[in-house]
């Protein structure tokens, strides 16, 4: 099969091997896939992954129990061992025998094929598109940040970052009664937050009062903690929500001095992110720059580094 | 008045102003003090502070309302607007307009005389000695912890660092019925922990595991927070303690992955510290490393940096 590998450099193989589903497995023919920031980490060494990459799809079931035979599914991608003390204990993402799709011990989605464990698949909604589909595992990670940290009504809310993840979480918080402002500096990607009644302000205008009930930190950069630093209030919440390879320098006095609590969060509830998707809450399709095919992923990843692209999305078998 | 100032560097003033109580405020004769972290990073520059140092102490109230004269106090060191934001959401601490003794905005108690609000003074119970009543203040810090994060009934919980603040934490953490283990480095201190029946690791022998329920950082270094990092379990809490000025390189990610929370914790309540004082629930005495008068204030920062010592006091009027 055709599949996208990092193993030490990104690699497009026209013939890498089929994978096949083992007990409890379904075999998956991707149809569209998308490109993320940990993607692009992976690529500069994150995770010390090696294999097919890619964690975003939607496919279609070609093998697996008949139930799932032929349905248009998306994957959630930690794939768990039921049994140790975080998966006994409900926390299953954090799962310390887990493999992830793409990211660490698994094959990814950027191939022809990929395998997921049957009770990872969700059934994707007629009136939900492949296009709208492909962001579910993106919109979940969004989900998660309401999940953990709880939006007042009125709360004076900071999203920092408008790129990919950024412009998802914006959308989320928006559909909660708050203050809700979204700092960027890229025009386009602010003109899509406008587009949605997020109120946008560009990074360098953004005053430091330590005036916000909650900021969320979707720079993946030590710069963009920082000024979340500077913005939030006293006992205030940071959502922690980028990871970025390699660390910084920071300064976290402000979060000692503030009593400010700080929450990393990661993966999220497919189930909100397929919801959201079909009562149309949310509009992912103005964040698609570029469609290309598999075979040219080694340019769409240039194209997903770009930052004056939002969303780069690989067609597979479209 | 004597006095001990930080102005670009440390001195000992023979004959500093003597401080004038305005309304509302008490002037405090100064019994004993108690040099902290927080002062020997301020003589490194940390906030910018100019003016006599000073906030841990015991006195007796020698100006001020005829209810309070002659009593023997310990004051808050946050002097508070009550009218701001914080102050109106009961957060005076984080008081928007707030001076702190010997740290920001007004002078300290390393001298004769110190004025403090009326309303920050706690009067001492007869059964809890000089020695124990200057330990107040950072044991209010140390009791600050379980006010922000609860104690769980068999939580496993881990104390980094064996300094000042270290032992009072871990004392206080050892009130409640939990899995307890201090980590640090001295020797002195980890048998002062071992005699209050807390188990102690050496840093270097602590296993990273990830499988801490609650991890307190004392340790004040880049370094204790990424040893937190590796040792604090999935959606974890780490109490952040200490500052320390000029912020250092550390990698958040694990942060993130593990969506671990991160809560910053500063001062707390006096009450709860004035009383496990007076219950003899801890233990300060054998902390007590040097008592020197006033005049060797110079000398007796030297002994506070030496990490061989744990606390050393400034006898003022004893």
């Amino acid at each position: 099969m055709r599949a996208v590998t990092y193993r030490d450099k990104l690699n497009f193989e026209p013939d890498y091997p089929d994978p096949k589903p083992g007990n409890g497995e379904c075999l998956i023919r991707v149809r569209l896939a998308g490109i993320c920031s940990t993607d692009l980490e992976i690529t500069r060494g994150y995770m010390s992954f090696s294999g097919v990459l890619g964690h975003e799809m939607v496919g279609t079931v070609e093998q697996g129990p008949a139930k799932w035979m032929n349905k248009r599914v998306v994957g959630e991608i930690n794939c768990v061992c039921r049994s140790c003390d975080m998966c006994q204990a409900g926390l299953s993402t954090h799962c310390r025998r887990r493999t992830v799709m793409g990211i660490a011990g698994r094959d990814g989605c950027f191939a022809d094929f990929v395998v997921l464990p049957e009770r990872n698949l969700h059934e994707v909604p007629d009136n939900v598109s492949d296009e709208e589909a492909v962001f579910v595992e993106p919109l979940a990670a969004a989900w998660q940040v309401v999940k953990q940290v709880p939006i007042d009504a009125g709360a004076r809310v900071a999203v920092l970052g408008t790129g990919r993840l950024g412009l998802l979480v914006a959308q989320v918080i928006n559909t909660f009664d708050c203050d809700l402002e979204a700092v960027g500096r890229n025009e386009h990607s602010m003109q899509l937050c406008e587009k949605r009644h997020i109120r946008t302000r560009r990074v360098d205008e953004v005053p430091l009062r330590n005036d916000r009930d909650v900021v969320v930190d979707c720079t993946g950069s030590p710069e963009g903690l920082q000024l979340a630093l500077g913005l939030i209030r006293p006992r205030g919440t940071i959502v922690l929500k980028s990871t970025y390879a390699g660390g910084g320098q920071i300064d976290l006095t402000p979060l000692v001095v503030n009593e400010v609590t700080m929450v990393g969060s990661r993966c999220g509830p497919f189930g909100d992110a397929i919801q959201s998707l079909a009562r149309k809450q949310i509009d992912v399709l103005p964040m698609i720059s570029r469609s290309m095919k598999i075979e040219k992923a080694v340019e769409a990843f240039e194209a997903a580094a770009d930052r004056k692209n939002v969303k780069v999305l690989l067609k597979v078998n479209p």
